[in-house]
């Protein structure tokens, strides 16, 4: 056993101090740093948990559901003051009671903002099967938003060589594969993003075919129409609201929207109003909501694939890397400021 | 040959005057009756037209988008002031100089407003086969909107025992045929509807579970979720707006909306928002819109299907019967006021 048994050590957390109304952005004050908690870094005798101590800790979009309360249960469960956030992240076994686990393995799942936790819901830990790339990939092109863009494009998109591929919030963890994914399919690649900086990576790194800044188009409508003179036939839905508006007046017959998500509307008590969904009939468009949780069943397929596309370098990643658990809650409200450029991570510790 | 050889008659037309703007609901002063036209009852020698004696004109929700102008081209061409509306509708045949049909035989297809239509467009233009049922089926139960309610039910939804299905609009010419197939097919069904005749006519005579009149509910939301407590499967949209949103707030895990028809944004210049996509995303929801355009491949299928439902009492069916061509504006101004129960159309001549 490599654990040191009985060793109690402190546990810095970074804990959400109150839920959140709907309607307003987080600040780094919803949550703290506690460093007074210590852990026992054994799982409990008989227990099938497993103790990690946490490398590095995933931002995602949808963690801002998460903070705030609500009265019928969601898809995740809202976040609990005073406990540590929740999110994807890559550990070291340091101890584990479960047969698929051992101890010095690199695993990735959901995991706590903390140094040390104790995993006990173990069924969606994944062991890490390549550790001659980037560790940090696994929460990001080899984990949950890899597999999303992967599970998004390729089953709900339904893409076909030469079609029309649209994807806002292009830039991001998701949607930075999703196009480079459309490119390796032979399509024609648009993708929005919220600054000149990320555009030009878009074009310029990931091999967008065009890109634009949407905070400097006073008409969307304009701005895809110039991309897209024939149309749209695929979305990859990331923000909502008056982008998808714009999209539904560009899509072409036959299109597909994938919802993927809708960040736009994420802090929002009310959300804006979509106005042209008329335009699914005219245009027979199907609209399709996902979750990866559903494409956990294909996950080993799609980690080779990906890892192969890697090493052969087809495929490009950018992450955004906060040094150390104290960086943390800025990490997250920078998220849904747009502050990141590529996926954002936090480290918290390399080793 | 039967056709009255160069015979010359006087042909009544029901005619646009002008386009209407986009927003508002259409008046009956907005179409005239003119009866100074006259037309020969031949086809032009040579031709492959058709030339028919319209029995039964249909009246539509599409069609009032072909009374407004619109500057880029629609799925269906816009309505050209000064000539007849165009609608679907039975004929029998006085002249043809094509080989599908021969004088004599009852068609159904895309004609015009007035007594006498010479139809050159035939691709769509089918026989009528079964003259044992109403004619008048031909243009409801047994035409488009009935190829609508299949094609959108069976195909569309992906329909399974024990679903819980909502239709809206639901007394009209497809939501009472949908609602008739999904208790064929053993779900549970509730419909919406804008009078208490109409619920009555859901409850009672097409055998729905459950029905509202949604004038007189001041929460559509309370309202679904009094009528389905375990929410919705499937949704057969044809209004949008408020409906839509409440519906999406109850729908269920994987569920299926098909989007056929908004009539409730048919009269506005811009639509209603729809805040509740978000919906989408943790419910796994599948929006998809359709035109019954692409399913005329499986009509002669879906005839004998429904042909044998109807002789074996298994399906009922209701229209909304005006009489004369000179009642039509008012018939079709009718729809979008809610006034019409059951399937609307005009009888121009019975024979």
């Amino acid at each position: 056993m490599m654990a040191m048994e009985e060793e109690v050590v402190v546990n810095r957390k970074a804990v959400l101090k109150h839920h959140l109304p709907p309607d307003r952005v987080p600040k780094e004050s919803d949550m703290e740093l506690v460093a007074t908690d210590t852990v026992r870094l054994r799982v409990p005798s008989g227990s099938t948990a497993v103790l990690v101590k946490n490398l590095y800790l995933s931002c995602d979009p949808y963690m801002r559901s998460r903070m705030t309360k609500h009265d019928e249960p969601s898809y995740v469960p809202d976040f609990v003051p005073g406990t540590p956030i929740s999110s994807h992240g890559v550990g070291k076994v340091l101890d584990s009671g479960h047969p698929d686990f051992k101890v010095g393995d690199y695993v990735w799942g959901m995991t706590g903002w903390e140094e040390y936790s104790l995993i006990t819901s173990t069924e969606h830990l994944i062991k890490i099967n390549h550790t001659d790339v980037p560790l940090s990939y696994y929460i990001g092109i080899l984990g949950m938003p890899g597999l999303t863009a992967y599970a998004g494009f390729y089953e709900i998109c339904s893409p076909k060589k030469g079609e029309y591929v649209f994807i806002s919030a292009a830039s991001g963890a998701v949607g930075q594969l999703v196009g480079q994914f459309a490119k390796l399919m032979g399509c024609y690649v648009v993708g929005s993003a919220g600054s000149d900086e990320k555009v030009n990576l878009l074009k310029n790194m990931f091999g967008f075919h065009e890109a634009f800044n949407y905070k400097k188009e006073p008409d969307l409508n304009k701005a895809l129409k110039r991309c897209f003179p024939e149309g749209i036939d695929i979305y990859f839905e990331n923000v909502g609201g008056a982008m998808l508006d714009a999209v539904l007046a560009n899509m072409r017959l036959n299109g597909r929207i994938a919802v993927c998500g809708m960040i736009s509307q994420y802090n929002l008590g009310k959300h804006e109003g979509v106005h042209n969904l008329l335009a699914l009939i005219a245009k027979c468009i199907c609209m399709q909501g996902f979750l990866v949780s559903n494409y956990y069943k294909c996950y080993r397929e799609f980690e080779e694939k990906v890892v192969q596309y890697i090493k052969e370098g087809k495929i490009v990643y950018i992450e955004d890397i906060a040094e150390g658990l104290e960086n943390a809650p800025s990490a997250l409200v920078g998220l849904f400021a747009g502050r990141n450029v590529g996926k954002q991570l936090i480290v918290v510790a390399r080793e």
